[in-house]
């Protein structure tokens, strides 16, 4: 009988997608305490050599299927021969009081936070998750050059991009967002998240606020952020001007680009992936 | 009071996509009886001038948003200059009996033709629907160039294509299709839609069968087809082979190509899109 690892992994689905793989696995996550689904795309370069590594991060009420449905990112992953992670948004299933209550906090809006207040502390860890256990699995299972990663996401998924990757000097080298929360501590969705997780103590909260960490990093990772104007959420949760306000003080590079017409979908996303995939792939050799 | 006219529709959703709009709209239906949806996207270029129009059908269970969030097709849309109009499937919501009781019958899967059996006659009519009611009202509400007009589909939808196309020479400058049932009339897909809808009488049936009326037209228009070749419904329901054989008899030209390790999936049609678009694009004079 062989033994279980924390490593282990079980195939969902596979499709063949640009003479790639695009697919999903379910793992027993050791920090989360439940199962969980994450998408891997598999470029076409992965089957004879060891290829970096992208971690995407969605959005909320996101699974781990809305970006490989919709963001048509695998085009480019085999373009530039990178391996493309996404994971889910949240533990999922745990029974926690309140968790399927409303769709900005629980289940699809795990915020990539260590949660320390009851009833989430002991599963909303994913913070943890994305930054040391799913990147364990992943370089035990696919042909990653761990020391070339790059990260990026979408709204809460841009905010976990941007936090995870200043809070870790070094470890990636290539980062961008999609509308990003900018300011989690300074607009609705943040502060319902971290008070719920983090508790009512705002100098808590800090320590994962990217307008923040962008002032304590001395890595000066250049950030490419796009954002819609015609985003819905722009005004009341995004507010990229703090972040870009923050980065001038400290001098850290910035292109924010402000997309006419654009709103907050995947049409959005879709439409200017390419250019971010240009982005990580020079930053990471490709 | 303005007066409601047949050609009239209501915007459901419109979004920024590639510099142009992937819009969806609402109409009623003089001919299905009922609303229905469907997708146009306006590439940049319709801003100022009339553009051809691609019409692309959708398989058995999709609404008009697969093809939309999916495929990955705005961004050739938008290169060459292209409308993309993607109906739904089926009339829905007509309360017929079993119009709900399975994926492959009734709701989600019209199969292109006019009904003549109770009780889908008065509204499955999705033959009528897609070649001339739909195309009167994208005329009256889009700058397209009438006289170039290609079409499309995936699966019952590239069978939809087919049949389309070859019943009426002369209306489509360009074809082709993913994954189609090629010979609805010899496989159980398309035998248990025809029997439904059509009756029992097989003679009723061939005149939509493309495996048919590939060798009634004397238009040779070039036919393109990709097929997956781990698709799960190959041997059962596709059979393209048979299709192949019937352009051979009658010298039709046909681009058959097997692709290896491709499935049935949206993750294949996206893989192969943008071949499909220069086929027509170069077809249609873009």
């Amino acid at each position: 009988m062989s033994q279980q690892l924390p490593t282990d992994i079980t195939s969902v689905s596979h499709n063949r997608s640009f003479d790639g793989w695009q697919n999903v696995y379910r793992h027993y996550s050791q920090v989360l305490n439940c199962q969980m689904n994450f998408g891997v795309y598999l470029p076409p370069q992965a089957e004879s050599q060891s290829c970096p590594v992208l971690y995407w991060l969605s959005g909320l009420t996101c699974t781990e299927q809305n970006f490989i449905t919709k963001a048509g990112a695998q085009q480019y992953a085999a373009k530039y021969g990178l391996i493309v992670v996404a994971p889910d948004t949240s533990p999922r299933g745990c029974n926690l009081p309140g968790e399927e209550e409303s769709w900005d906090l629980g289940t699809g809006a795990g915020f990539y936070v260590n949660a320390t207040q009851m009833p989430w502390a002991k599963h909303y860890r994913m913070y943890d998750y994305v930054v040391s256990e799913l990147p364990q699995v992943i370089a035990a299972n696919f042909p990653v050059l761990s020391d070339r990663r790059g990260i990026f996401g979408h709204s809460m998924g841009g905010y976990g991009a941007l936090a995870i990757a200043l809070k870790n000097p070094g470890m990636f080298k290539s980062i961008s967002a999609f509308a990003p929360i900018v300011a989690p501590s300074q607009v609705p969705w943040g502060q319902k998240a971290f008070r719920n997780y983090l508790g009512d103590n705002e100098s808590d909260w800090i320590g994962y606020d990217p307008t923040y960490l962008v002032k304590l990093t001395s890595e000066r990772l250049p950030i490419l952020i796009d954002q819609g104007d015609a985003d819905q959420f722009l005004d009341e949760q995004l507010r990229p001007d703090i972040f870009a306000k923050a980065c001038a003080e400290v001098n850290h590079p910035l292109t924010l680009r402000k997309q006419l017409g654009y709103d907050h979908s995947y049409y959005f996303i879709a439409s200017f992936i390419g250019d971010h995939f240009a982005h990580h792939a020079a930053a990471l050799g490709k």
